[in-house]
Parts: structure tokens; C-alpha cells; sequence
């Protein structure tokens, strides 16, 4: 195995540019935004977007993978002098599957000491909110909500069915602040993780995408996942989780956490499985807090952990069309059959939660028996299992630890509700992450769309983050392309969801399209799409010329049939006549017919 | 420009035989379906899902699009004696946009001579179904949505949410005929279209697709147009749109059209523009008349028509972002405000009935009001259009004409279920097929996604057949890939839209799927699946060795990380120890933790 220097892309989007916000508060925050430009011709302000992609898309960033990106948050954290530096755990063989030699992925160049809490000390953003401390962390993720838009400007726009989330018109810190104290929203942000810019996930905040990326025993390689990591952000992902399998996990993770903007979630179970040989029953409690520990002082932002799945559900899952389809549910499953106990995730979640809150690394509880087929969505297993995480993130709140709760799966359209309703009654409003869900599983290779149209339906319902599916889910590994396919479409979900719950800022990037799109500015119509380069280059397929982006048609119809330029003609003769005049005469035009009831 | 005869692409889908069944009432009538074989290992009988692909698919069928396909219907149209065959309109210049020399698509090889109502007598299956008539085509519907099944054997599943649709378990001839006679469904059925499969169109039905193909004034040729309509239904489309402009458009019709095993509509405006060199103001009554004359001879199957624009509705579309994008509506609107007066298609309405119901051509009332942006939809032009469509369609039920209601667009979520209401409010429950709608217009270049959101939810309210959105909307005509994506996707909507409407046959596919998904049975997988290609492609990317396809692991897990072997294996210890004694033992495992009051 050679190990190639990761290379990944980097540079603005088009007509796109990095700008920041400072802040109040917290006067040195600078947060990012990306502001695109449109034609001056429109004499409209540039569209401001939500900005993911970190400093890669900055032209004045100076990127350097084997460095790492600036440690953004440090001063902050030391700031607070209620953590401490100190020597942190020793790398160890099994931390990288026994590889050595050329097999052996390379440490990352630069080693930050870990830091953590000072003893009796609560860091966590929970433990801050509930103090009434809004920290900078919090102005930050309230200034990259409002996408730079003013208080009440668009606040006479509102338009939606939110379900009963409750967005304000204006997002100010101390919302922020509350909606964290309540448990309603977490802001995941290992201290360990200061690279990472703030972000949250909330019912009542934008919707956020998880991309998956992760090496596996059969394929892939540090390299390729940095780069998966960079790529995925550029199209939109608000988080990355690194489901790294067979060797080399703890390197291959030092690389993406040092360069990550995002925070960056694990399965500690999986490298915690890898380290005793694969062999479920030979998991322990012990190796598992080992490997919490180093997840945590490497600076993973939440961690994914199945401690929901207790055994009197698995008897439950017996007659299931798919069994149970969770990788950690399934192992913890195993677990609990040979030991005849509780799982130790169950019975030391405490400890868990100690471990943790030390770092401030958020939870996910993970939904091991979520439905991996339409047959057995919403049972009797799953919902058992979800009922025993709403007990857990109680558990973890009063630790001061930040927890959101993982739902489905597979789930037809007509129950996808049923999940959000009953995610809501109990686990005490904690934000809801899920994987899609899937509306039907008779299109493998196509598993983004069939989950795109659940996630967008279940995030339009309340659930704060969408865990992303690509193409190749049931199939294989994604490679680049699928990553960027899973991401955009489940950026089309979540913000398809973020209009229809009224989000008071949502609708501004498709007005702006659409008027780019009826007043013929192609390229603004492409910068201001979600992918512009896709959306390019189709349109270059059909009328590859430079004029053509001036053409007052369209390439589908040519220009006798553009409806929108006959449109135009229309309105230009409209105004001409003097609109009112126009409507009164055509107001009681004549109807040739009988009334409806006569004709029949 | 040369032509090239059109090849297309035939053979069968894989492990996929197309099986027939025969009718009781007419047992001359042999209905195909598609019986898709499973690995003898799994003991489970074929899958049998609808077919909409015709002879194509059949390795025993003799293909040759010089000669056209069998004309199945001929024999039961001639055995009814109430229509004739007619000399016909001869082919003028301006049918082919005055074409000539080599610019010229060359006629069909074979002319059948036209058939006509004879004088008096009322052919539409509208017709037949309200003298209570079960005609052979009800008939060949009925046994083509049971797919096969027994009529009570699945009654036990029912699950879903129908929203006031009303599914039976089984499928008759005469709950067809009923269906049909109350306006709720259509049978599509020119009697120049003898190649045709029948199909039904309606809410108590399976869900449809239409795929749009056509030529352009830009681009595209008769033999591409011929291979993309093959290649569409291939992959499911159930009904297909001619949406040709530009020249030869009456001589490409032709070549579909004596191919088609499905359906065919079109919008005959965009040809009667064409024939008045591409200027809206002057059209006329005469040319639109003519023009559908030309088109019924033909065999179209359903014709659109905007005749629900009315001169008061213009004004109303002013302050919209996007104005009028229906090329349709644009176009008479433009005809309407030069004129200033109604447009011709609505003082008319009752005289294009009386064309159509001589030829049993079903219409597509237009929306040429439908709103191109999420700022423009559900606005009071669209919903002013809608009831006037409503009017319409019960003019045209007076005159026994089929007929349904075309329906948006660009409709956020939250407002897509308002549409499905307010059309079955006014439009007294004819069958709406819609476009969509897309639930965002942030992503050109993937808008069978934004749109396939939209479709799955507006097919589960109730909508009957979705006009499929290809990747290339807004930027370019689709190619055949596109076609296929796009149909794909839409398929994707359509079943997930049944499953949610608890039809009552729909989990069978999804079941027997997953059954082979938790199996390990590979080749079940990808046959069983939409598109067996593209999902054994991207299998064989990461695992390309035969032997991986009986693999017990996924390609994304490896062996150690399956979570379905893992399952496996939970199943057989579980099952050596007995289930009931498990379950028992497990039930009361007590909790470690405090209950959830106490804990906060």
C-alpha cells in the first residue's frame, strides 16, 4: 500500500464569495457566509447561503492538508480556564487494526495535546446554556442561521406548516442559548475539535445533512476519505461522520478531524469491534471506554452509541422481513445473546455520559433496531428501542450531556409522521437525526431518491438532521460521485423542508433563482442552483455556446415556443394597456356555457 | 440530414419472462404481466409486476418498426360496428412545418386507413361504461392492475392511509366499467390506436407515469424520439407525450405512434402553431380543428388542451415570478390579448368534444395557469384556471368524452395536499395527473429529485398519473439517459405513493425484495429491482467477482460488520434455544436507571 498525500478541492464556487459576520457578544468571531453574486443587470443584492464548506472555497485560505486547518476555537475554550491540557492516552497497535510497515497508514505530522475538562467542572454547551453563559459558540451559530438577513425584513413572508416547531423570525443568541438549555438543540463541538466552525441541530433551526464517509476492510484509503470529507462539505454537508472500519481507524481519523470545519460523529463501536478482532462476544466494557476516550481526545464532535437495545427487544425482531439491519445493533445484539446480560452500552451509560461530558462530545443515540425494509417499519421493536431512548437522553441530560436521537430507516410514506409524532413524545423534543427514511425498497441504485423523498417529508415534520444515502446504499461504497449525488439531494430535502415549515429565510435563494430563470440570466440561474456545475454543464449539452447563456429561450423549446418569453411579450402589452383597465374589462368576460350543474 | 432507421432496444429484462393471462368475459383478451423468477433456494413463487414495456420485452415477438406493431384492438373495435373506416384528410405541407427534400422525415411505410363514430353513435369507453357495457379493453385493465394475484389472498394486508381513495382487494371488469362511467377513471383508447395495451387511468388504480419525448425546432431526430418512446416504457413509462416541435412533427407521430404499445398524447396547439408560422396571434379555430382532426386519424390517445385560460385570468398572472411557463398557456394567452377576446379552445371546447368523441380521443385539460415557481403556486390564477377546468370537464362528460385535469408545477410540500382538495373538489373527481410538482427551485440539474418529493406525495393524496420531471428540466431536452432517470425516478414516486395508499398489491414486489436482501440471493436483489443494470453495475464496482454475488456480507460492511449475517446468526441461536422461553426470560429485564421523572 502507498499512502498518497491527500489532495482535495479547494477554490470558490462560482461567482461566489467567502464574507463574514462579526460578532456582538463576542466581537472577534468572524463568521462565514457565502454571498453569490448575480448579474448587474438584476439590480439585486447578492444571495446569501448558508456556508458549509469551511476555508477549502476561500481563495485567501492557505490549505495545507498535512498541517491542518487553523484551530478556530482555542482561544475560546482556553478563554473559559475550566479545561485543562494534559498528556492524553498513548496511541496503541490495535488503535490502527495492528497495521505496521507499509500497511500502516502515517500518523498525522502535527500532534495537538488533548484537552478536558478540569475536575468538577460541566464544559459542555448544554451545561453553559443552562448557566445562562452565551458563548461564542452560540453567537456564532445564530449570526450563520440568519444568512445575514435582517430581523424583520422578511418577516411578513411567513408561509408554512411547521408542526409545531417554532422558528423565529430572527435568530439572537440567547435563543440560541435556550433552545441548547432546553435539550431542543445541540451544538456539536468537542473541545478537542477546535478546527470545527459552530453549527447546530434543532426543530427550530435550518436543516442539517450528515454525510457518511469511512475507510472499509475491503476498500478505500486515508487520501480518498480526506478528500470524500472536503468534497462532501463543498456541496452542502453540515456534518461528516466517519464510519471507518478494518484498519487504520485512529490515523485515518486524525487526518479528517485536523482538517475538518465540520464536526465530525463516529460509531465507537466499530473500531472498539475491530480492536478484539471483529469478535462481537468478545467486546468489553473496558475496551469500549478505551476507545471513548481516544475518540474523544482526538476530538470526534458526537458519537453514535446503540445503548438502547436492550434484550427483551430482541425476541421482537424474530419475525422481521430484515431482522435487524443497525451494524452496531446487530453486533450488540449478538453481544447480549451470548453474554445472557444487558449490554454494557446500557448498563454503563452513566459512564459513558462522564466520559463525555469531559469533552463536550454530543450524543446520537443510535437506533439499532430502526426498520431495514417497508415490512417492518414503525414495530413493535423499533418503537420499544426508541422508547428506551427517550429514558437515555434524559439520562443524558442531567449529565449536562448534548443528545440527539437517531431514527429510520425504511418507513413508507404514511408512517413517516407516526415516527416524528412519537419521537417527540418521548424523547423530550431532543433533536431527531435519520437516515432518510426509505419509501420503498424496490430501487436499489437509486436509494438517494427513494430516501430523498422520506427525509424531505420527515425534515418538513420536525426532524433537525437528515443522515444522507447515495446512490450506492445496499450496494457498495460510495465513491466520489455518489457522495456529491447523496449530498445535493439531501440538501434538496432539507431545504425542500425548510420552506415548507416557513423558515422565514428559506424562500429567498428560489425567488432569487426563479426571477434569474424568467428573465433569461442563465449563469445567475446556474450560480444560484445548488450544483452549478451540473447545472452547466446539461445546458451546454443542448446550446454549448457563450450566446446562448444571453438567449431569451430556452434549449428545450427553442425560441417560438418559450413560454416565458412570450410571457414577457405578454406583460410588456399588459402594462402598456394599463393593468387595472386590463382587469376590469376581462373581469366579467362572458362564459359560453351553462352553468356547471346544467351541463350535466 | 440523413435518416437512419430507427433501432431500439429489445429483449427481455433479466430472470424476466412476459407471462399472459386470459380473460373470462372475453376470452380472446390475453393480458400481459412480467413474472420476475427468484433463486429456486428461496421456495418463493415469481414476482409478478405490471408491464407496460409491449412486445419489446417478448424474445418470441417479430419487432420491425418499418412495419409497425400487431394492431391488438382492431378486431374488438370492428366486432363493436359502430364505427367505420374513412378515406381520411390527406397529409398537407404545413403538417411537416413544409419539410422537403431531405430535410424531410419519411412517411410511416404503412397507412392504415382512419375509423370514425358512425354517425350517431357514442364510442367512447365512456360511453360503453355508462350503457353498462364491460368492454374487452375494461376487461384487459382489470386483470392487468390485479398483477396476477388471487382476489382475497393479499385482503389481510391492507395498510396504508388513502385519503378518500377507495381501492377494492380485487380488481373486477365491472368495478372497472363503474370507475370509468362515474368520470373517476379513463381507458385511453383512440380507435386509430389498435397497437395500444389498454391502461387505466385513475385514483381507485395503480398509480401511473407519463414520460415526455419530442422532437425540438433545436435538435433531435424521428429515430431518436421512436427509440426513446422503446426505451421509456421499457423501464416503465405507462403513457408517453409526443411533445414535438419544429418541422416533420405529423410524420415522427406516425413512426410512434404505429410503435407504441402504450398511450400516446400531445399537445395538438404546438403543431397548429407550427402551421401558422410559429405566430400565436395566428392561430385560428379552423387550423386548431384541422389540426385535430389530422391528429385523431392518427390515433393520438389523448389530446392537451388549455382551454381553461380565460382573458380575466391573464391579468392575475402579472405579479408572479415567473409569469405563464406553460408554453400552451403562454401561447394563448398572447392569442387572447391580441385578439381581446376568449380564446378559441374555450369558445370551442364543445366542438373539439364532439372530434373527440368520434375517435374516443381523451383529453388532458391544461393548466396553462400553473405556477413555474414556489412564489407563484397555489396563487388565484391557478386555482381560477382550476375551477374553469372543472366546468370543462363536465362539458366534456356531457358529451361522453374522457377526459382529465392536468395539475402543477413548482408547489412547496405544504401546499401540494391543497391542490389534490381543491381538485377533487371542483373537477368532481375526474383524475388528475400532474407534473411534480417540484418542491424547490434551488436545484436545476436534479429536479427529478425536487420534483420526485412532490410527486410521491401528491400520487399518495390521490393524483392518478405523474408526468415524469427529467434531470435536464429547465436546461436542456433530455437524451436517453436522461429518459430513463427520469422514468426510473417517477416509478420510484408511483410505488411509493401506492404503498402509502395501501394498495393492496404493492408490498409484494418491496417484501420479495428485501426477503432476498436479507438472503444474501444477489441476482433476486438486482432483478427484482427497477433498474437490475445499474444496480448489479454498482455491486460490481466494488465487488466485481461472481462469487461475491452469493456472498453472505455487503461490499460497504465487509464479512466481520454485517449486520444482516450478524442477524443471521442471531436467528439460528435464538431459534436453537426457543423463542417463547427467550422472550419470556427477557421480558422483565430489569432497568439499571431510575425511572424518567426521577431522573431529570
Amino acid at each position: 500500500m502507498t499512502h498518497p498525500s491527500p489532495t482535495v478541492t479547494t477554490g470558490p464556487l462560482p461567482a461566489s464569495r467567502r464574507v463574514w459576520h462579526a460578532g456582538v457578544l463576542h466581537p472577534d468571531i468572524r463568521v462565514p457566509l457565502r454571498a453569490i453574486d448575480v448579474h448587474p443587470t438584476a439590480g439585486e443584492p447578492p444571495v446569501t447561503v448558508y456556508d458549509s464548506a469551511g476555508p477549502y472555497t476561500d481563495p485567501d485560505a492557505d490549505i495545507a492538508i498535512e498541517r491542518g486547518l487553523p484551530r478556530l476555537r482555542d482561544a475560546w475554550i482556553a478563554a473559559r480556564t475550566d479545561t485543562e491540557p494534559y498528556d492524553g492516552r498513548h496511541v496503541k497497535p490495535e488503535d490502527n487494526g495492528f497495521a505496521d510497515g507499509e500497511r500502516l497508514t502515517p500518523e498525522f505530522p502535527v500532534r495537538h495535546q488533548p484537552r478536558r475538562a478540569k475536575a468538577g467542572r460541566a464544559i459542555t454547551q448544554l451545561a453553559y446554556a443552562r448557566a445562562g453563559i452565551v458563548t461564542p459558540e452560540m453567537e456564532f451559530v445564530a449570526i450563520r442561521e440568519n444568512l445575514g438577513r435582517q430581523a424583520a425584513k422578511h418577516a411578513l413572508d411567513r408561509d408554512g406548516e411547521a408542526f409545531g416547531a417554532a422558528i423565529p423570525d430572527h435568530i439572537t443568541p440567547e435563543f440560541v442559548r435556550d433552545e441548547v438549555a432546553r435539550g431542543r438543540a445541540i451544538i456539536p463541538a468537542n473541545i478537542n475539535h477546535p478546527e470545527a466552525e459552530p453549527m447546530i441541530i434543532g426543530r427550530n433551526f435550518l436543516v442539517k445533512v450528515n454525510a457518511n464517509i469511512g475507510n472499509s476492510a475491503v476498500t478505500s484509503s486515508m487520501a480518498e476519505e480526506v478528500d470524500k470529507m472536503v468534497w462532501a462539505i463543498r456541496w452542502g454537508a453540515d456534518t461528516v461522520m466517519d464510519l471507518s472500519t478494518g484498519r487504520n481507524i485512529h490515523n485515518i481519523r486524525d487526518w479528517i478531524l485536523r482538517n475538518a470545519p465540520v464536526p465530525i460523529g463516529t460509531v465507537p463501536l466499530y473500531q472498539a469491534l475491530e480492536k478484539v478482532g471483529g469478535v462481537a462476544e468478545d467486546l468489553s466494557w473496558e475496551v469500549f471506554r478505551d476507545t471513548l476516550i481516544e475518540q474523544a481526545e482526538q476530538g470526534v464532535d458526537y458519537f453514535t452509541i446503540h445503548a438502547g437495545l436492550r434484550m427483551h427487544m430482541i425476541p421482537m425482531t424474530i419475525d422481521r422481513v430484515t431482522g435487524i439491519v443497525s451494524r452496531g445493533g446487530s453486533i450488540m445484539a449478538k453481544w447480549c445473546l451470548h453474554h445472557h446480560k444487558e449490554s454494557f452500552l446500557y448498563e454503563h451509560f452513566a459512564d459513558i455520559c462522564d466520559i463525555a461530558r469531559a469533552y463536550d462530545v454530543s450524543f446520537s443515540l443510535g437506533d439499532g433496531l430502526r426498520p431495514g425494509s417497508i415490512a417492518d417499519a414503525n414495530d413493535q421493536a423499533q418503537f420499544a428501542e426508541l422508547e428506551t431512548l427517550g429514558e437515555l437522553a434524559r439520562i443524558a441530560w442531567a449529565k449536562d450531556c448534548q443528545v440527539m436521537i437517531e431514527g429510520p430507516g425504511h418507513v413508507p410514506m404514511h408512517k413517516i409522521k407516526q415516527n416524528m409524532d412519537k419521537q417527540l413524545a418521548v424523547c423530550g423534543e431532543a433533536p431527531f437525526y435519520t437516515l432518510g427514511p426509505l419509501t420503498t425498497d424496490i430501487a436499489p441504485g437509486y436509494d438517494h431518491i427513494t430516501s430523498g423523498i422520506g427525509a424531505a417529508m420527515i425534515g418538513w415534520f420536525g426532524t433537525a438532521m437528515l443522515c444522507y444515502v447515495t446512490p450506492k446504499e445496499h450496494l457498495g461504497l460510495p465513491d466520489r460521485d455518489d457522495v456529491k449525488v447523496g449530498v445535493v439531494t439531501y440538501k434538496i430535502a432539507a431545504h425542500a423542508a425548510d420552506l415548507a415549515k416557513g423558515h422565514p429565510a428559506a424562500r429567498i435563494r428560489d425567488d432569487a433563482l426563479s426571477r434569474a430563470r424568467f428573465e433569461f440570466r442563465w449563469e445567475d440561474q446556474f450560480n444560484l442552483s445548488l450544483d452549478p456545475d451540473t447545472a452547466r454543464s446539461m445546458h451546454d449539452e443542448t446550446l454549448p455556446n457563450a450566446a446562448h447563456k444571453t438567449a431569451l429561450f430556452c434549449s428545450m423549446c427553442g425560441p417560438k415556443f418559450c413560454s416565458m418569453r412570450i410571457s414577457h411579450d405578454i406583460r410588456a402589452e399588459a402594462q402598456k394597456e394599463g393593468m387595472a383597465k386590463m382587469a376590469e374589462r376581462f373581469r366579467d368576460g362572458g362564459s359560453l356555457y351553462v352553468p356547471l350543474e346544467e351541463a350535466e
